[in-house]
């Protein structure tokens, strides 16, 4: 099944390198990663999101333990939380067919943040699903370039992933 | 001075890995990264955010280029691009100062994504200038947990990185 880890981690040189690097040793494929900044200076966030069984994914967290430089994962698989991406989608959009494909546009909220001759770039945010549903509608029209952030996960409610690490 | 490098790679795993080690052997600390899957099956983009100068930018694009896996580079620091970021806040919301946060969620075109006893969570969308503003923002209210995507941008008008590689 699909995991969601949550990685906090020291913002320093090859952290990064170290974190796949474990992960290509044992073979799992990252679906999608995402590393930024945080509310607590030096610390970045990495969100991970990887195929495995739960059995698997507990033996790939105690091996991202003990690399330098993390400080705490959580796997927030299992957790209710808000799970976001953003998407870029630049589509065909000759005069003829324009109305159409701003009407996709309108339908899931995204954004026109450009406008060419004969193309748009559209700015999607939303859940995997929704993401996905957005570029299966746009694809009869001509998807001339996508690019996806990948997914990142809070969990709800008050507690915070910072000071559980207290 | 800051650089955005996209880069085209095979969907494997390892990949990662390895162009992570490139940049940390060189010692260069990657502030963002995020990968995801293109409108080309077997096909990730990662965007990669780092500072250096041109030159060195230059050599570690050469170094690049010969990794296995990696199809295509393009450092689109010099293009018009459009240039976006998703950020999950969790913000202090008691009951006296909510109005308060709602409304510089409003004046940032934010939402809210979920709203518990005492707190709320805010996806906010952006460049990294806007994104940066907004937590500024919060900031005196208490934020309690921050995830970010890191950058994605894509080039304005028609011509689209994929063919650009043909």
């Amino acid at each position: 099944m699909r995991h969601t880890l949550a990685v906090l981690v020291q913002n320093k040189a090859g952290v990064l390198a170290r974190v796949a690097g474990l992960f290509s040793r044992r073979g799992f494929n990252i679906e999608s990663i995402s590393v930024g900044t945080t509310e607590m200076p030096g610390i970045s966030r990495m969100t991970l999101v990887a195929q495995g069984d739960d059995d698997q994914m507990e033996q790939l967290t105690k091996q991202l333990h003990k690399l330098i430089d993390v400080l705490k994962i959580s796997d927030i698989t299992h957790d209710q939380a808000v799970e976001r991406e953003l998407a870029l989608i630049k589509v065909n959009a000759e005069p003829s067919s324009r109305a159409e494909v701003l009407q996709v546009v309108d339908i899931f909220r995204g954004k026109v943040v450009d406008v060419g001759d004969r193309s748009v770039i559209v700015e999607v945010t939303g859940d995997t699903e929704k993401v996905e549903a957005m570029i299966q509608l746009m694809r009869p029209y001509g998807i001339k370039e996508l690019v996806r952030t990948g997914t990142v996960s809070m969990v709800r409610g008050t507690r915070s992933m910072g000071q559980a690490a207290d």
